[in-house]
C-alpha cells in the first residue's frame, strides 16, 4: 500500500529510538519522525524517560517540538515545563496557535506567565494570547484562537485569496472565511468552496451567507459543544457584547471538551476526585478513591446506628434483617435511573421543555406503576419462600413501594437542584446521594415496620 | 444586531405557526422559515400535531423537508414515515447525502427499502445508496457517505476545481480532496485552501500531502471517533480492503457517534433498557426501567434467603444485621470506581498498555491500601461506638477488607471479560453486576462472621 497509515508503535521502534538517543544520533530521530502525526510522537514520548524526551525535544524541529507539546498528557507536560527554562518555554509556546498558546500559559501563574510572555519575538502573538488569557478557561472565549481569516464585505474575491495568502502559515485549517462590516462587526460566512469557484473580481457582499450560527465569548463550552453539534458546525465564529468579531472556535477542540465533560460525569457518577488514569502511582490511585469510600463508610456506619436503634424489634423479628439489602438496592437502583434521565434531559434543553411540575407529575406515574409492580411481586414471593405470613410481607411491601417513591423522587430532584446551584448535576448519581438515599430508604422501612408490626 | 442568531423557539411564534397552518397559509409557512436553521425547524415540528406537520412538510421547499426528515427525532420521524406512501419518501430520501440516506432506509426491511429505492429518479444517488447498505450500521461503512470530491494525481488544479465546480450541488462541505490514482487507491490528500493558493497549471502530485490517515469500511465508529479526536481531523477517508477510496466520514456524524456512545453507555450503568428520554410515554418509561429493577428485586430476595440461612447466629447476634448496609454499600463503591477506570482505560487503548497482570496487581495493591485504611477506621469506630467488643468489630473490618479486595477484582475484571466478549464494558457497573457484587458482599461478610464468632 502506498498510503501513510497511522503510525505503528513498536516496542522494538521504542528500543531502537532509544539507542539513538543514548548514541546522541539525531539524524536518525528526525528521520523516524518524518510523515509521523505529532499525537503519535507524543505518545511514543510518555514512554521514555525525562532525560530521553528532552533530549529529543532539542534534536527536533522547534515547530515540531511546540506542536508535541499541546498533545502531551498533563502529568508529562507538568513534568517537561519544569525542566525547561522560560526563554526556552517561550520560544516553544510563540510557535503553537494561540488558544494553545493561552492553555499552556493557564497551567503557570500570572506572574509566571507575564514573564513568559515577555521572552515572545512575535510581538502579534503576544497580543493574542494576552488578549485571550483575560477569559474564564472553560467559556467558549477561554477556547477560542485568534487565528482565522476575516474578509471585509467590500473585497473582492481576488483580495480575499491575497489574506488567504497573507495568513496561510497562521491559519491551519480554514473552513469559512467569516465576513465583517469596517468596525468589524460580524456579518456573515462565506466557504472556501465558494471562493474556489467564483470569477475573481465577484464581490464578497455578493456571495456571502447571512445566515450565521455564532457565540459570544461567555459561552459556557459545553453549550458551544452542544450548538456545534446540532447545527453541524465544523467551526463557529466568537463575537464580543457588540458583535464584534474575536475569535473561532473548531471541531477538533470541541470533541475534547465532549471528551473532557464525559470524563467528568462518569467520575461524579462513580465517586473518584481528581482526573486519574491506570497510569497513575499506586498513591495517588488510593488518594484518589479514598474520599468516597469514606463518606460511604460513614454513612454505613450511621446507618448501623439507625438500625441499632430499633435492636428491640429487630431481635423479635430476625427476618426483618433479611430483606435489608432489598431495599437499600432497590432505592439506589431507581434514584440512579431516575437521575440519569434528568441528567441526560438536563443536557439537552429545548425551548419546549415540560414544566417542572408536568415533569414531576410523569416520574410520579412512573414510580407508581413500577412501585405497585415490584411491591406485588415482591408480596408474592415473600408469602411464598419465606413463610412469615401476609402481615409480614406486606410491611416489606409497603416500604418497597414507598422506596421506590422515595428514590425516584430524590434522582428527580437532586440534579435538577444541583443544576440550579451550577454544580454538575451527574454528582446526583454519585456515591454521596447514594449514600443518603441508603439512609433514608433504611428509615422507611424501620418505620413502616415498628409501626405495622406493632414493635 | 445585523448576524442572524441562532432562532428563538418561542411559544408565541409556535401560536403563530398553529394559526396560519389551520388557515392553510402555505405563504406565511414558507416565509417564516427563510433563514431557519433544519435542525430548529425540526424541534418546532416535534411540537405539533401529526396533521400540522404533514401540512407543513407538503407546503414548504422538497429539499428543506428532506433536510427536516434527517434532523427530526427517532420517535416523531417513525410517525411521520408511517403517513407517506412509499413513492413521497423515495422523493424525500433521494434529495439526502447518501448516508442520511442509507440511515432513513435502514428503518424499512430489505424488501420495503428495494421498493423505495426503485422509485428514486436520481439513479446515481440509487446506487450509492445500495452500496452503503451492504455494510453494518454502526461501521465507518456504515457511516461514511459517498459525497465527497476525488482528484487524480496527474490532474492540474484547474482540472480539480472544474470537477468541485461539477460536484459543488452534490458535496456541501469539502474539507480536504482526495488524491487518487488511475486505479482509485488512495494516495493523500490537497486540503482546499492549498488549491486556492496555487497556480492553474499545477500538478496535484506535486502539491498533494502523502501522510494520511484513512479507515477501512469494517473499523467501529468508536474507533473512528477516536482517531479523529486525536488526530484532530474534520473529516476522514474510507477505504476497502484493497484501499480503494470508497468513501468519507465527517466530524458532524462523529459528534453524533459520540452522543450515541455516551447515552449508552449511561443506560448501561443505570440500568435503563431502550433509548428512551422524558417526553416518552408513562407506559414507555416505565417498561425501559422495569426490566433491571426486577433483576434487583431478585438479587435483593436471593440476599434474604441468604441472609436466612444464617438466622440461628444473627439471632444471637442482632448487631450482625447493623453492618449489613455498610458491607454491601462499601462493596458497590469500590466495584463501581474500579469498572469505571477500567471502562476509561479501555476507551483509549495504546500500544504501550500495562501487561494485564501489572495492572492486577496495581489494583489489588491500591484495593489493598483502601482496603486496610477503611478497616482500620471501621474497627476503630465499632469498638468506640458500638460496644461490641474488639471480637465483633473484627469480623465487620475484616469482612469489609475482603469486599473491597474482592469487589475491586470484580469491577476490573468484568469490564475486561464484557469487552472481550464484545459486550460493552460499561455494563460493568450496571445493575446486573451490582446485584451480583451484593451478594457476594453479603457471603463473604456472614461467612467471616460464622466462623470468627463460632455461630
Amino acid at each position: 500500500m502506498e498510503t501513510i497509515k497511522q503510525f505503528e508503535l513498536s516496542k522494538e521502534y521504542l528500543e531502537s529510538l532509544r539507542i539513538a538517543i543514548e548514541g546522541e544520533d539525531g539524524s536518525f530521530i528526525q528521520e523516524s519522525f518524518e510523515g509521523v502525526n505529532v499525537a503519535d510522537i507524543a505518545s511514543m514520548l510518555e514512554e521514555l524517560t525525562m532525560e530521553e524526551a528532552l533530549f529529543v525535544f532539542k534534536t527536533i524541529d522547534k515547530q515540531v517540538a511546540s506542536d508535541i507539546l499541546t498533545e502531551l498528557e498533563d502529568d508529562t507536560l507538568d513534568k517537561v515545563i519544569k525542566e525547561m527554562d522560560y526563554q526556552e518555554l517561550a520560544s516553544y509556546i510563540q510557535l503553537m496557535d494561540s488558544d494553545d498558546a493561552a492553555d499552556m500559559l493557564n497551567l503557570f501563574d500570572d506572574k509566571e506567565s507575564q514573564e513568559i510572555i515577555g521572552y515572545f519575538d512575535d510581538k502579534a502573538k503576544s497580543l493574542q494570547v494576552i488578549d485571550l488569557l483575560k477569559y474564564e478557561e472553560d467559556t467558549a472565549g477561554g477556547i477560542m484562537a485568534k487565528e482565522y481569516i476575516r474578509a471585509n464585505k467590500n473585497w473582492t474575491v481576488v483580495q480575499t485569496i491575497n489574506e488567504i495568502r497573507r495568513q496561510a502559515e497562521n491559519v491551519e485549517k480554514i473552513f469559512s472565511i467569516y465576513v465583517v462590516n469596517n468596525r468589524q462587526h460580524l456579518l456573515g460566512r462565506v466557504s472556501l468552496k465558494k471562493i474556489v469557484l467564483a470569477s475573481d473580481q465577484t464581490l464578497i457582499q455578493d456571495i456571502y451567507e447571512e445566515e450565521l450560527i455564532s457565540v459570544t465569548t461567555d459561552t459556557d463550552q459545553e453549550e458551544v459543544a452542544e450548538i456545534m453539534r446540532r447545527y453541524d458546525l465544523e467551526s463557529i465564529p466568537v463575537v464580543n457584547a457588540k458583535n464584534v468579531l474575536v475569535g473561532r472556535i473548531t471541531v477538533d477542540d470541541i470533541l475534547d471538551v465532549l471528551r473532557e465533560e464525559a470524563e467528568e460525569d462518569m467520575q461524579a457518577m462513580t465517586g473518584i476526585t481528581d482526573t486519574v488514569d491506570e497510569y497513575d502511582s499506586v498513591i495517588k490511585l488510593t488518594k484518589a478513591r479514598l474520599p468516597w469510600l469514606l463518606i460511604g463508610i460513614i454513612g454505613g456506619l450511621m446507618g448501623a446506628g439507625f438500625i441499632g436503634f430499633f435492636e428491640g424489634g429487630l431481635s423479635k423479628v430476625t427476618a426483618l434483617a433479611f430483606f435489608i439489602p432489598l431495599i437499600t438496592a432497590t432505592g439506589g437502583n431507581v434514584g440512579i435511573q431516575s437521575s440519569s434521565l434528568v441528567v441526560q434531559s438536563l443536557a439537552s434543553k429545548s425551548a419546549f421543555d415540560d414544566s417542572l411540575s408536568k415533569r414531576f407529575l410523569k416520574g410520579l406515574l412512573v414510580a407508581i406503576l413500577n412501585g405497585l409492580i415490584l411491591a406485588l411481586f415482591v408480596f408474592g414471593m415473600v408469602v411464598l419462600f419465606y413463610g412469615n405470613g401476609a402481615r409480614f410481607a406486606m410491611v416489606v411491601s409497603i416500604a418497597l413501594f414507598s422506596v421506590v417513591l422515595l428514590a425516584s423522587f430524590m434522582g428527580t430532584v437532586t440534579p435538577i437542584v444541583l443544576d440550579r446551584m451550577g454544580i454538575n448535576p451527574a454528582l446526583a448519581s454519585g456515591p454521596f446521594i447514594t449514600t443518603a438515599n441508603d439512609l433514608l430508604g433504611l428509615a422507611v422501612y424501620f418505620l413502616v415496620a415498628m409501626s405495622l408490626l406493632n414493635l
